[in-house]
């Protein structure tokens, strides 16, 4: 820890490199749009988008060698995530040379090192949470895998049994294509697999139940075992690994907070005389806090003192009341909630008249609350109805209400709720609008394409649900664990952008939209530009815009896979132009996506919400509760 | 409590009372398959059935007549399910008369008791964790309540917004009938509420998605909200009161069995001379268990006596030893683990000799199981492959195996395990059906007609799954929650069959199946029986088997409701031959059966999971987890 090292940690600490790095990381992954399979109206040249990474993948390098000159070899090792990083960056400067060396040559080769990409998503910085998310999920795989290959086991012992009783029935036959039902192994595996996710049910049931009634007892018995039980597990197997592991992971930063004060407090104290206990003076303390947080007062400084030092009057804190210096740095120490309203200040006499009084009350009486919800209402029932003319009269309302919110409670208090900042832009929003629809209509006199921002003054209505007390705690539980769902939000990026790009490589440009018809007459049979489409479902449910041809439409494509529903019509169409093995992909991906990550989701959202509900009883819990919001 | 009564009481008990009670309820239940609209062949003429069914509601009443004259009619009352009980049954000789009277006059009327005949099950004597389960909902309605209309207040907020964005684009046109898209606000509600079932994903944002790609993100937003947040939000509540009510009817067990046991002991208790404490003496101990267990050796009700008194040599017993009785009622107090086996008794010195002891050691050995379980490999594949001769030769093998695990082990202990059980049951059954097919190829010459009972051979791969230790665990937990299950299959048999009445009385007859086409060929347009389906989804998926034409039909539509896919199909079907109105149907269906009582499913499954995993942690709970099962 020589002054060089202090000095190159506290450059690498500030802001302005920290944000390039990340800013790198950013740029590469959206680097997608612009090369080849590219959104159209984007593209740019491999050359270019070459430089852009080349460039990219410098910054990061240079992040992570500033890195490597100020710590220890060990120290610089010890992290999990360099090495990750070095190979990653490595493997993408090979894949470059190795693409521009084979395009010079004529040969069209794969950029591998693209699916790596998102993983350093992970590595980042300020990624710890997401890194928390896919460490649970690799702990939970060893448990699922065991109850996950029992369920392929059944669904290929059904698939054989469906065999058997189909196979010899030469009159029963499948509908789309009349071949004969049920006839092929593999492809009884596969229907059963999407049996599983209810995808193709009743349809793949209703040939066997036209030929003989008693048919469907196999597929009824076959789906309460598969269905019902099998995935019922597979929630219980993960929910009883994520509160296990959730629990460790609690116990281990709890540790590590632990050991990391225990090393501060090792360089800081000085021993008594005696010789017998640790402590660390006053002094030493201000002198720490100054650097830490040179922004505040040293009346901040002395009063935290206090605090941890309660009713001990020597000048030294012991290693005990120390350790509760993590409680209270994040506190802040001077609150500036009791404040009066800005006008009070402003303008006293004026805010403390007669009539001034009588606003300010009717202000705050619930009547005037119920007023401007009887208004919302009624604006809404006037956009459904298509009062347009109405709408400057709410929006005056409206306006009122919220300076008279001002003038009353002042800017701060205001400002304060969520549900004001929440007004406050709707009704800002609305009112750019609005004057840019009135603009809009003035010089192409043709309305209609902001029809769609117009909606956006429905969203009043959600401070309408608000009002009503039930309805205001699920709401402030579903608030509180927003920061955790951008968590999952980023964990389904990183799977989402890997099955993209692998996508893209497999499918893109093999199958196309067709134009968009306005005239429904023109029947004329689909094909999504591919004649090998021609006739089958994903055709003739006009799925063609259901591509891989750029990054956008994959993404739509993978929510689409996501959700489930004819996650089988899409599948059989690119396998239609490709091959059968383009079921293995979409497969993983169900399993990976559908069945893992999403069951995980469900189970943090029950654990979440049991410990909302249980963390009156038990203060203990709520130490971990934050901890889950905080993953 | 006279002799009288007792007398009477004892005859309620008696089991062939108690059974043709239950067989009345069973058989007024069944009725259903004759009366009109009747399974087609087996259908009865209405007056046959109103005379069983009169005749069963007598039995019925006559049980509970007699329930009357010997409770005191306080007590009678007490119990919350004769009252109901009593109404269901006049209610239903209400309905019988007035349909008696109305057809002769000529007018058709509607059996509206029908409905309620299920709700005879709740009110019967065993029925008791049934009615605890439907508690168990009445008990969570409150709370997803909350949940579910802010969930549908959602869906009736995004259906105004998508009327609003969509309705002035005319170019916009729906696929499948050609109409503007989303013009009319109650089918956007309908279209979004199925979206959230996801089951016109993505063919409803197809249109939308062709139009402009942007439109995508406005489903997109949908589905994160409704689906993915609300849905494990109500998972997530539905979880939580589980867990609450599970408590609380633990603790209301708990104290009604130590008042009932209270009860039971201020009964037999004597004064010591003391007059401090209150005793119960040997004698009357003896006299008691005579009569609860009369089939029972003297032998065993003093060795209970000791185990209950313990150290305590008086002759007496206090309170607080008596509460233990429970706990050893049921006990087998006479174990027959250690027996030898059978031919070990009978040919004594066969079974010592040297060829014996070598048969023995050799069946016991582990590669005797690896022996058999490549057989059943090998078998398996031998009939995936249709090789129809090896059977004989595995039949011959998998028999010996039984004979000699027989001689070995002994019949007793054989029979102890499940698994041995499992195996005995399918070798006898294939014996028989090899012999049957043997005899039926003779006779008739033409295989096929028992294809489908041969594939019960294939359940002997289910062996080899139980002979992996991680799946052998696995399959325990599911074979150790099988009772529950039964208690939710019949919840929601009784749902079922509620909705398969009322199904039958609106839609019966609308719909009738095509004639089962062999030659797919023919092409011609498919209605199902009634011109207003001509076109519309349900005709072209071929559902016209999918009706409410008799009990059996229904129950698998209710099914296929359940399993949720193409749900929307089928109801856009009741609705074309009847009314917009219908809808409600099956709205109402989905939400009671699919978000209610399968939630419910999942959170006991959950919950029965946790406490498997933690039961060897924590004593206390291993009773919440035998109540569980129970209930």
């Amino acid at each position: 820890t020589d002054p060089k090292s202090v000095r190159l940690y506290n450059l690498y600490n500030e802001p302005a490199f920290f944000w390039t790095s990340h800013m790198a990381v950013g740029a590469l992954l959206s680097l997608v749009l612009f090369e080849d399979p590219a959104v159209p109206s984007i593209r740019l040249d491999y050359w270019i988008t070459m430089c852009v990474e080349l460039f990219c993948v410098c910054l990061i390098f240079s992040r992570l060698a500033h890195q490597g000159i100020f710590s220890s070899e060990k120290n610089f090792w010890r992290s999990k995530r360099r090495l990750p990083t070095l190979v990653i960056l490595l493997l993408t400067l090979l894949d470059m040379a190795l693409y521009v060396i084979l395009s010079e040559l004529g040969v069209t080769s794969v950029r591998f090192s693209r699916p790596l990409r998102p993983l350093l998503l992970l590595c980042m910085d300020r990624a710890k949470q997401l890194r928390g998310v896919f460490k649970n999920i690799l702990l939970t795989l060893p448990d699922i895998i065991t109850v996950l290959t029992l369920f392929l086991l059944s669904v290929a012992f059904f698939a054989l049994m469906a065999l058997k009783i189909f196979q010899n029935r030469q009159d029963l036959v499948y509908y789309s294509d009349g071949q004969p039902y049920m006839h092929n192994y593999l492809d009884n595996f596969f229907h059963l697999y999407v049996l599983v996710t209810t995808a193709n049910f009743p349809d793949v049931m209703m040939p066997a139940f036209d030929y003989n009634p008693w048919f469907t007892l196999f597929f009824i018995i076959y789906l309460i075992i598969c269905l019902y039980l099998f995935m019922s597990i597979c929630l219980a197997t993960i929910y009883n690994n994520f509160k296990e592991h959730l629990k460790e992971y609690v116990e281990d930063s709890v540790r590590e907070k632990q050991n990391n004060l225990q090393l501060a407090f090792d360089i800081l104290k000085v021993e008594t005389e005696a010789g017998e206990e640790e402590l660390l003076p006053r002094s030493r303390w201000m002198s720490l806090m100054r650097t830490v947080h040179p922004k505040r007062l040293d009346l901040e400084h002395s009063l935290l003192w206090d605090v941890l030092a309660g009713s001990n009057q020597t000048g030294y804190i012991s290693k005990k009341e120390f350790f509760h210096v993590v409680n209270l740095l994040d506190m802040r120490v001077l609150d500036d909630k009791g404040r009066e309203p800005e006008f009070q200040r402003w303008f006293p006499r004026c805010f403390r008249s007669r009539i001034s009084r009588l606003v300010r009350k009717a202000v705050a009486n619930r009547f005037f609350r119920y007023f401007i919800d009887l208004a919302v209402v009624a604006n809404a029932v006037c956009i459904a109805l298509d009062q347009d003319d109405a709408e400057w009269f709410f929006m005056v309302l409206f306006i009122l209400e919220i300076l008279l919110k001002f003038y009353v409670f002042g800017l701060k208090k205001f400002f304060r709720s969520a549900m004001n900042i929440f007004d406050f832009i709707l009704i800002v929003a609305a009112l750019v609008i609005n004057v840019l629809e009135l603009a809009w209509k003035s010089i192409s006199n043709q309305s209609g394409a902001l029809d769609f921002l117009l909606v956006l003054r429905l969203l009043r209505l959600v401070r309408l649900v608000y009002a009503i007390e039930r309805f205001r705690i699920v709401l402030k539980t579903i608030s509180s664990i927003g920061r955790s769902l951008l968590t999952y939000g980023a964990v389904l990026f990183v799977f989402f952008y890997i099955f993209a790009i692998i996508g893209m490589e497999a499918f893109a440009g093999r199958i196309t939209p067709e134009p968009f018809l306005t005239n429904r007459s023109q029947t004329r049979p689909i094909t999504c530009g591919n004649p090998r489409l021609n006739g089958t479902q994903f055709a003739m449910n006009r799925y063609c815009n259901n591509n891989f041809n750029d990054i956008l439409h994959s993404f739509v494509v993978l929510f689409e896979l996501m959700v489930v529903n004819q996650w089988h019509v899409l599948a059989e169409g690119f396998v239609a132009v490709t091959h059968q093995a383009a079921r293995i992909y979409f497969i993983i991906y169900h399993l990976l996506v559908v069945i893992l990550v999403l069951n995980i989701f469900s189970a943090f959202i029950l654990e979440l919400f049991m410990l909302e509900y249980t963390v009156s009883k038990e203060p203990a819990e709520r130490k971990v509760s934050a901890v889950v919001r905080r993953i």
